[in-house]
């Protein structure tokens, strides 16, 4: 009777820069974060490892503080694993804390309890080659204010239906826990935006529809008119990923 | 009798993320920052224009604040130029305030009082693709406090001939003003140093010098030896480039 080595259950947080990706999950012929980190895990284990993930981040968006998950049968200090991982993983790709999962059943996606992402905005009148790929460029003053007014309206339980889709059929409706621009410096913006889940393309969208409130284009009335209409034609076409980094989440 | 067209004195910041070039100074081959604004002012006046610059930073070295002059027979308004080059320069390099020059006999090099770098060093254990690009990862703690000590030795008047070679045969003697660590996050190192003019690889030798110091493979009082011998084989291998960045010129 052949016995298969025992697998441990572990996780890791791993960030990286979405440029050069077609988003985090696998695409076959094309260059995901999923595909890398899986074939690195094989390189490393000679397993063939499949691993889970709590957000699936589109073409070009980055990452702080993305969660994986998988089983291996690695029987080395999981520290060797994440100097392994950090040696052979390309250098826009890192991960780190990898460590066992205590809990039974952890899943990075299902047991969270929420999600932050944060959008990056770029206004000065010229472009910034030094930041530019982690921004979004608005070559001009946005009344911060408004833009914030409008982003309370957005915060609560409510029907999203006019920001995003879900990626199953499931309901449109999340909680959003902090919506809130801050100023970084004289000509770069942040938005800070938690919630206890997201629909898909949600943040860019409320970001570009916030932006044309910034720009006086669209009314913090109007932004919550969208939001009652639950009609995604309403809102603002997507932002752009460059601006979009997954920071954190919460379990 | 042909007349040329007459032909005004310009000059313009240049920002740029030098990862992808083989540095300021054009090389016949590679792509370099010079060659890329050359070609793009020949496709915007059709000028054969050849542009003088503050520094000559090397391959993979950063600029916020790089000061280029030129001259050229354009006619319209020197912004239409300014949004010209940015739409067609590649997306890593961005110019601003492109402007006549008021000063006759205006050099970028020559008119310039001081230079400003910046070398930022990342010390967490793990590497961060989310400033790779802009940072060197020295993955440990450093001594601060003897950082700073060993820098303010190297402020002044001096004959820095231990830490970098004159791109020409002139004198090694540099007059250094600033040079200062400072801490801008848990992980984030920032050194900054002004002088009236720097030798070739002169910050980047000082800095890696300056790195033992803080791991504690040299002391402040060997520093001063290196200084005081000017001998280029006491001081340590060059930083990498990643790390640094011309911040700006005074005049």
């Amino acid at each position: 009777v052949s016995e298969l080595p025992p697998r441990q259950a572990l996780k890791a947080l791993v960030a990286y820069d979405g440029s050069n990706y077609w988003g985090f999950q696998m695409q076959r012929g094309q260059p995901t974060i999923q595909g890398a980190i899986e074939a690195t895990l094989r390189r490393l284990t000679g397993e063939q490892i499949r691993i889970r993930y709590a957000g699936r981040t589109d073409r070009g968006v980055h990452a702080a503080g993305q969660v994986i998950a998988f089983e291996s049968g690695w029987r080395h200090p999981v520290a060797d694993l994440e100097r392994g991982l950090n040696a052979l993983l390309p250098q826009d790709i890192a991960v780190r804390q990898v460590e066992p999962v205590a809990e039974d059943g952890f899943h990075p996606r299902f047991s969270a309890r929420s999600r932050l992402y944060r959008y990056t905005v770029w206004t000065a009148p010229w472009r910034w080659p030094l930041n530019a790929r982690y921004t979004h460029h608005e070559p001009r003053d946005l009344d911060l204010a408004l833009m914030n007014q409008a982003a309370g309206l957005l915060v609560g339980d409510h029907d999203f239906a006019s920001f995003g889709r879900p990626t199953q059929g499931e309901s449109t409706i999340r909680s959003v826990r902090r919506a809130v621009w801050q100023r970084q410096a004289e000509h770069l913006l942040t938005f800070d935006i938690e919630a206890n889940a997201f629909l898909r393309h949600m943040v860019r969208t409320m970001v570009a529809t916030l932006l044309e409130v910034g720009r006086g284009h669209r009314t913090p009335q109007e932004v919550l008119a969208t939001l009652e209409a639950r009609d995604r034609s309403l809102a603002a076409p997507l932002a752009p990923a460059s601006g979009l980094c997954l920071i954190s989440v919460t379990y």
